[in-house]
């Protein structure tokens, strides 16, 4: 089922078609019937799976549990928190009925109108509501707090524009739902979160991001603070990659939870909420890969290692696979997944071709020759590069070269953009320079109204007010009023 | 939030209501807001990750790959089959709208009726006509199959009787959806996955199952045969615990996905499908668990050890908490997962009633006595034995034991089906004995008619024709027919 490297799209030529292809020819992902629906394939799907199974370790590692709450919530839970109905109800799944019937004219099966719900039920868009409706039976006193519970679930929002992986109405992510009996005790969970999504993005995916905190323009439709993770993508977008909520008593308001404190009195519970979905996946791919296909970070790689035999003639191949299978063994041995491909109805070149596309980390080839004189070929799939190395010890050689690659994407997604990243200072400089993509750092008076007519008239939001980095105070571009530091400016995908 | 054990129902007074009660108390799962669906809650979820990385690990063993469908599925899809619809259409969640507004006297929001669907999409209760229509587009030739595809999701059947995991609107599962260039082949894939549902039953639920073919009446809408396993609970009732099906060539020629065979002939491609599902949740509890609450697997408990110290002051319980530390953390070492709990708010007798209702299968507790002799008391979970032992090798100990317990409630399940499962030839003594509970294995004449009768006779259904056993031809004990063999009734879950 691979396609032909050759239909690539490059990236100079339009980065966003190169990136629909890519997802579609390296088997990633494509569209579905229903629209705004992704099917995850196989490949794709395995990526994902070692993301989750990180994340889910980083989470079980800072005491947290995972538990699984109802996929509809009644109609009418969305509206207890006033916000966060704005931010949701505009863009949901309606479920209004129970049953199907036979069409009188047997031309199939449509909607049985007595089947009608009293309440209508909506497909979770997010689970604060349903979850706080549950904790309020879960919680009565401070020593029921804290609750740390996380649920890996599919969500649905009825987004218009949607792309494979960065925006589909359904997705796949995980949500963290924590209360807590202190303000102080929340917050502090919210950052430690964040700070475990940064720690994933760049020491898993490879992906630098900037932390931050959101303008109140850019919140989560319910919450008091969302601090969030910025990563620069190759066309200098910011792609947001995880956001951390610090939600203050508003959903405990709204679904009556309340607990006796340590002083015996009555007090609403503090709440986060934290999500990271597949959207990660477009992060993945459009921070490291190039005009051959996928790069992969090795440690999220489902194969990190591939080795492909060229031989002449049965006899040889078999010498071949003696060898091959020996390193093989060897590097599973270690833990590293490696598949030596000896397929007889692909040509060496396609499979060159096809693994490059795919992102392997790094691929051995062996030859008539390479038996010879105790050889093989090594290519690491950043690089490019290639380098004839002796048999011997290569699987020390292949490990520590896996360390490499992953710290090389890293660090060369990094000046990328560092060298993208400018400080500007008037708002004609701003107009200009924001054409050329990257981040720009800039003062901002603080205002929504200002912040909206900048989006209006250069498509670029603030990103986030980040944590590190200049803190000087200064004036806006804009207004020439106060601001307490630079922000980050970006267009976003 | 442990209940207090004093509250859980006996299996002799109302073995419905102990269930209900333990699955409450144990803090396994609860009902939600949402009619019909549930909450799985930390602890029971836990298991059920257990359960599927072990289930997920012997479908990668056997070669299948993980990916991800949609959601909701075109309502039109459904009528392509016809059994499948029939099945499927009657109790299904209709998705008929993609918008909420406000309601115009500010009560809250209301469906916008301008935000109706062109067709209306179903929230899947299966996946089988979402995938083979993706199937369509990847398959063309013989050399792209088989496709070996799991998918771990969730579901939704409008249910109107549900219990908690036993049968629920929405429930977790994994569906198996696989494609082969040949009956044959596709036939011992249905058989292999049944064997695979077999052995994580016995082998790591120790739950023992009877593997066989459902009649046709019986069969899942769209099958052509439909392979079970069924496990008899401890009330005699049997419970489907997994299904695994020959689908033919009918969703193939539904979704019209053809091949070109190696014959260069246009061929419709043959199909399985195979699942489990949280209702193995009620299975595992229901087959080993007692008066006291839970018992657990050995290989599924979340917390397989637990460490309770008994102390009279500070100062004894700081030399208890070096020695049980040391203890676990060998026990770690091994593998094995455990909990020291050494919390001062609850008193010792409250901790054993509460680990006891979790179903941790070892406890072991450590008084001052223990430290001067250099002992620790052991129980296991299973026959509630206790012995006070050498604190010398206690892991090694241990760790024996816990093979042991899981052995142990195995067998005794076993035995249990056994000696309920009894061969009768008339239908009076049929009906009879099926008041009893337990296995009935009997003749039958292979019609559904009278298999349909006897249901409505005696509410026992026909579980399967088992693979094993007796395969004596008779007579069917209702009409004198000719049987070809015996086969195994109850009335079930």
């Amino acid at each position: 089922m691979a396609k032909e490297l050759k239909d690539l799209t490059k990236r100079a030529d339009n980065y966003s078609q190169w990136y629909n292809d890519l997802v579609v020819k390296a088997d990633l992902a494509e569209q579905s019937a229903v629209r705004g629906c992704m099917v995850i394939k196989p490949y794709g799907y395995a990526i994902w799976e070692k993301m989750q199974r990180q994340l889910d370790d980083m989470f079980k590692a800072t005491g947290h549990v995972n538990a699984y709450f109802p996929l509809l919530i009644p109609k009418s839970f969305l509206s207890r928190e006033a916000e966060h109905v704005e931010g949701f109800a505009k863009e949901c799944a309606v479920v209004t009925h129970y049953r199907l019937k036979n069409a009188a004219d047997g031309s199939g099966v449509v909607v049985d109108p007595s089947a009608k719900l009293e309440e209508e039920l909506i497909i979770r868009p997010t689970s604060e509501t349903i979850i706080w409706n549950t904790y309020k039976n879960w919680i009565q006193s401070y020593r029921d707090l804290p609750i740390l519970c996380n649920q890996w679930a599919n969500v649905f929002r009825w987004e218009m524009r949607t792309r494979l992986f960065l925006r589909t109405a359904e997705f796949l992510w995980q949500e963290g739902h924590t209360a807590h009996a202190t303000r102080e005790e929340a917050e502090t969970e919210a950052r430690r979160m964040l700070d475990v999504y940064a720690d994933f993005a760049e020491n898993f995916m490879a992906v630098p991001v900037v932390k931050g905190v959101k303008s109140a323009n850019e919140r989560f439709a319910g919450a008091l603070d969302t601090y969030t993770i910025e990563a620069m993508m190759q066309d200098g977008k910011a792609l947001q990659s995880g956001t951390s909520h610090f939600l203050g008593q508003n959903f405990a308001k709204a679904f009556d939870v309340q607990f006796i404190n340590k002083n015996n009195e009555l007090e609403y519970v503090w709440a986060t909420s934290w999500g990271v979905s597949t959207r990660l996946m477009g992060a993945l791919i459009m921070t490291h890969s190039d005009d051959n296909g996928l790069v992969l970070p090795p440690k999220l790689a489902p194969i990190q290692v591939v080795i492909i035999p060229i031989y002449k003639n049965a006899e040889q191949l078999q010498a071949i696979d003696a060898k091959a299978n020996e390193i093989a063994d060897k590097l599973r041995t270690m833990g590293i997944s490696v598949k030596y491909d000896n397929a007889d109805n692909k040509r060496p070149g396609f499979k060159f071709a096809d693994y490059e596309l795919k992102g392997v980390p790094v691929r051995l080839v062996m030859g008539g020759r390479d038996l010879e004189n105790g050889t093989v070929e090594v290519m690491r799939r950043d690089t490019l590069e290639k380098e004839t190395m002796s048999v011997e010890n290569i699987e020390q050689v292949v490990k520590t070269l896996l360390d490499e690659i992953q710290a090389n994407i890293f660090q060369k997604a990094l000046k990328y953009r560092q060298e993208h990243t400018i400080t500007v200072d008037s708002y004609d400089e701003f107009k200009e320079k924001i054409e050329e993509g990257g981040f720009i750092l800039a003062h901002w008076d603080g205002t929504t109204e200002t912040e909206e007519r900048i989006k209006e008239e250069t498509k670029a939001t603030i990103r986030c007010i980040p944590f590190d980095g200049d803190t000087t105070p200064g004036v806006c571009m804009v207004t020439g009023k106060p601001s307490a530091r630079r922000v980050l400016f970006a267009r976003s995908y």
